[in-house]
């Protein structure tokens, strides 16, 4: 009981790595918004392994078929359930999970919440069980452009220490979708790229930052006191796989700062209230306040990697585990669709909240 | 709508700077917990305002009242509703928050969301809000405490830049007390005093990071995918006034490791499954794993300074604005129980969750 | 955790019978909304006992407090809290319900879900719990008038086997206050009065049925397929206290009909789509279709008695009880402001989820 | 956004009776029950029209799918999906459905409040959309199977003036399925055959009452004050499609009765409280008192019949409707399962409520 995200905009997502499939039903979504499959598949695309050399070979097409809740192109206001079938379900690959847990990853942790476990392939904790998630992030973002204008674009900010320079006012994703690693600064990208290769090369992993803005959001999306914009932001990125920390315009880094040098003061610009500055980030008391909504998302290392590690077994001995399944050296560019959606889904389900107070 | 957090140890929070008071509705609290006023007054103490010169001298007693939900010194399983009156309600001190947002507040964006706002003192952007958090936090911690043995202990880890060194497994209420600062690293403590004085007389104010530990936390914890018990306490904490930014375990540290290095090891430790380090912060793939849960939460500088600074006006034209009213220079030490009242509320929540499956 | 009422417009009520008080934290309410303390306290007046020989002489004033969420006469959109103190709570009234179990009351399932369970005067169980939800209605009609012009009436449609003439489309509050039985056929109420005074001269106690029409209530409230109009509505009656039924248009009658009987034809009239006959209540697929929404609702007879009657001890031995207490010998009058107090909660709550999505 | 039911067994309803399928996510399934697929169909067979000559001779062979949250037979406690694929969907047999409204059906509520509507079959609020109520309902049985010892029998009681006598305490599936109409008395289900083929042969159709017992259901379940379990029920079976009114316990014919006729005195029978009687049908307080739970269910007579009914079209003209494709004469029979779902379903939640707290 914890695979439903929303209030009015609400997903429920299921689907192990193996088995029947893996999808989503949004329930809410407004009623004769224009969308197409083709739409959902483009999102989907881009999450999909075996994009490019940096990211796990996994090669299923994750063709994507709605269910229901369309007509004729248009949404019913019904719910909408997307389906994409497992294809590449080669358990076999994945024997070695059966009786070890792996460092880091959540086999311990489902074994002993559940008492039962889907062991190939991560099962529900797989990675794979974001498709649900970039799909109805697909939809939210149609439902977004519809009502408001709102614009939203990752991008990888950070691998291990190869920081890129990236100006969140002007990111596009075209510029995010030029260099496999999705870093609009090419430089940077071209360093990642090594990074990741050599890490691979190396059996080993590296995690990294995604940063995200969204423009065009509305003043006035939040609900304090617990569902603040940037609180549901915050749960939205942490619910994703490897996510260790999120930060909120300024971040950590603001508490370095005093406040007469944190502060955003207001001015008249543009014939409207605007800040100078935008170290909130675009939200200000858990409300949008107009400016850029700024988010942050931290990544760890990937897990899973090919050098021998201590363990222990599910029979509670010590055991060693090698990685030999396949497996995706940094998370990051696979990252970047992820965080979109989250986003997209946390804003349009405030849309519609505020909608129904406005 | 937003002011209810949780799904079975459900809180409902509600008052306003001023007016007749705030407090909180909790709804799901099992039955038969031993509970009492005082150890509700007790956390509430702790968040109370004009305990030191470091924070703000607003003067208010709080004391609460038990409404309903107690029976003989035990709860009775209905709702537990508790008022704190609202007693110092200056409300004349604040005339200047009325024609003028107040830069990184909260001010403009309730305007322009509700279309009127209780400008006394901030009204429900109030950091006055956190009391209805922290009487139920004392609630939850009593559950836990019943149902399990966990205890939460959160502390002043920077203030600024000043970083205190505080080992998580060992950190203790009593040396957390032992200073006004709430940092539990006495040399620390003395410097952060001395840098928070400094820029209460400047007019200014300061930032940080809080720290908390939960022990004892039962393995199993944690509703995947969108309910892991990360994203619940990065929600919950992402929720409290001035919180920019949140990390579990390793946090955005942990990204500059690669993944031989960031694992956390198995190995049977003490007849039972540990991890050997705990960059996890006791949580892989959003359930507990029964190692210390490690958090950390970013505190900006507090928007409130004496310092005239550039905003605009409710009418929509540039003005100048000069703090005049009380002002807490670093709401960190404040922010302790707060943020040990959001831990509590997450893992009692998930607590009896976790018992309806198991 | 079963308090909460409603999705967008969500009331939390809280209170025992005895203790400090009753009340309700409306969470969700539009705001700029005008309300006055007034308007909340003439419903709880209607709802108040010990306003006529026909109801228990229980004397408490029920004076409301607004604690929240108001400012210069409107609401602020932020949770609205309401407090009614407990005055007449003579707990030793009700000593002999410590010992025994009242029939057909809540005494021994409260004492075997929660363990625990306040004796005094039914505790939760009260009918004193549903001062919170009549203090919420009235704030709900107000939403109701300001955002349509939405207009609520219920009566005492029969009390035993004493039926009342009522014509929903035309029946007001005037005519339903106008007898201490509300119930606007002023024979029949006569007679319901001769009946409730020779029950209540007999130890003994009557039931019957209160009708509701909601008129105004635009074309489109609803969502399916759980959260039907009539699906809230009933959950909302038969979560009442005493309530054992509801009916929804046509109801039960309607089942004695043929399909080309009871089908509500369509026409135009007045310029728009009406029907004719109004069997579906103004609720079809679960969404109102423009006409008056009806519903009934069966409020079997008040559980306490004064005759003697058997039961069992908290031990479990076998006993008499004799009722000693105050006793209510219908409590149909009471309940007319209750099923409106609901109805307005279900269509506030729906108006706003439709706003959403229009 | 209202096709979700439940708070810890949740489940989600997708499709329309034209698409790809219909079908249900299960989110808050306790892990490792047993469970086959084999015993979700069996209740999807009991639902799926095409039976007898008295219901709709729509065949589609219902075949359901489980796509995720089981594993080697038994459940992850991970979200299951379960698909039903659309096969019949002759869209064209509905053109009439285009343009013109039917009575007392939802094509004129779901236009005016979504603006768009699936025409053919009735779209979501065709009786096809209960495949996902039966199937989740399937699933909740065996929970309570496994958890408890709940049984769940339900029956048709009357068909339009014909009233069966059925015994709660002892009716028996057996009974009920050895007859097509689904009455466990024999003679009356001869009788309600012919009244069937008749109202069939005369274009016309008939409603009626279905009657439903659980026993077995431990004392305790329910959450008062909104969430009683009597609240619940009403909802759920009021969320059926042609349902007008719901029953608990003594329902309508016990405000007919005085208090002192009326109560269930309590009594120590096979070693534990019980009541003689039962008019509270097995809930007091809104809390299960381990007595049988009873409930009755009005069912309107279906709104499509074959004779030529007024109506008015899309574009807001008179027009005349005459039903030409399939039509149900009797809901009842199919209306069977339904309800034992919904039961199932209601009792499931709040046994998983009750053990978070016990």
């Amino acid at each position: 009981m914890g695979s439903s995200f929303g209030h009015l905009f609400r997903i429920s997502t299921f689907g192990e790595s193996h088995g029947g499939g893996v999808g989503v039903v949004i329930d809410g979504c407004p009623p004769r918004v224009p969308l197409s499959l083709e739409e959902i598949q483009q999102e989907l695309d881009r999450r999909r392994p075996g994009q490019s050399v940096l990211v796990t070979p996994r090669q299923e097409a994750d063709r994507a078929e709605i269910l229901s809740g369309l007509h004729e192109g248009r949404t019913l206001g019904t719910p909408i359930a997307i389906l994409v079938r497992n294809e590449d379900a080669r358990a076999a690959a994945y024997e070695a999970m059966r009786d070890v847990y792996r460092p880091s990853h959540a086999d311990y942790t489902y074994q002993e919440k559940y008492g039962i476990r889907a062991w190939q392939g991560g099962g529900r904790a797989s990675a794979r069980e974001t498709v649900g998630r970039v799909a109805a992030g697909a939809v939210a973002r149609k439902v977004l452009a519809e009502l408001a204008a709102v614009e939203i674009v990752a991008w990888v900010s950070r691998v291990h220490d190869i920081e890129a320079v990236v100006d969140p006012a002007t990111v596009s994703r075209t510029g995010v979708e030029a260099t496999p690693t999705r870093c609009p600064d090419p430089a940077a990208a071209a360093r990642m790229v090594a990074r990741i290769e050599a890490a691979r090369d190396d059996g080993d992993s590296l995690g990294g930052v995604v940063g995200c803005v969204a423009r065009g959001v509305p003043v006035g999306l939040g609900e304090p006191v617990f569902d603040k914009l940037d609180a549901d932001l915050g749960r939205a990125l942490l619910s994703l796989p490897a996510c260790k920390g999120v930060e909120i315009g300024s971040g950590f880094a603001g508490t370095w700062l005093r406040g007469s040098e944190h502060n955003d003061p207001f001015e008249i610009r543009d014939g409207r209230v605007r800040t100078r500055g935008n170290r909130s980030g675009g939200i200000q008391g858990g409300i949008s306040n107009g400016e850029d909504v700024l988010v942050r998302a931290a990544f760890k290392p990937t897990a899973t990697i090919r050098k021998a590690q201590d363990s222990v077994s599910t029979a509670n001995e010590p055991a060693i585990i090698e990685g030999k399944g396949r497996h995706d050296p940094c998370v990051l560019p696979r990252a970047v669709p992820m965080v979109e959606a989250m986003v997209a889904l946390v804003l349009c389900d405030h849309l519609l909240r505020q909608r129904a107070i406005a």
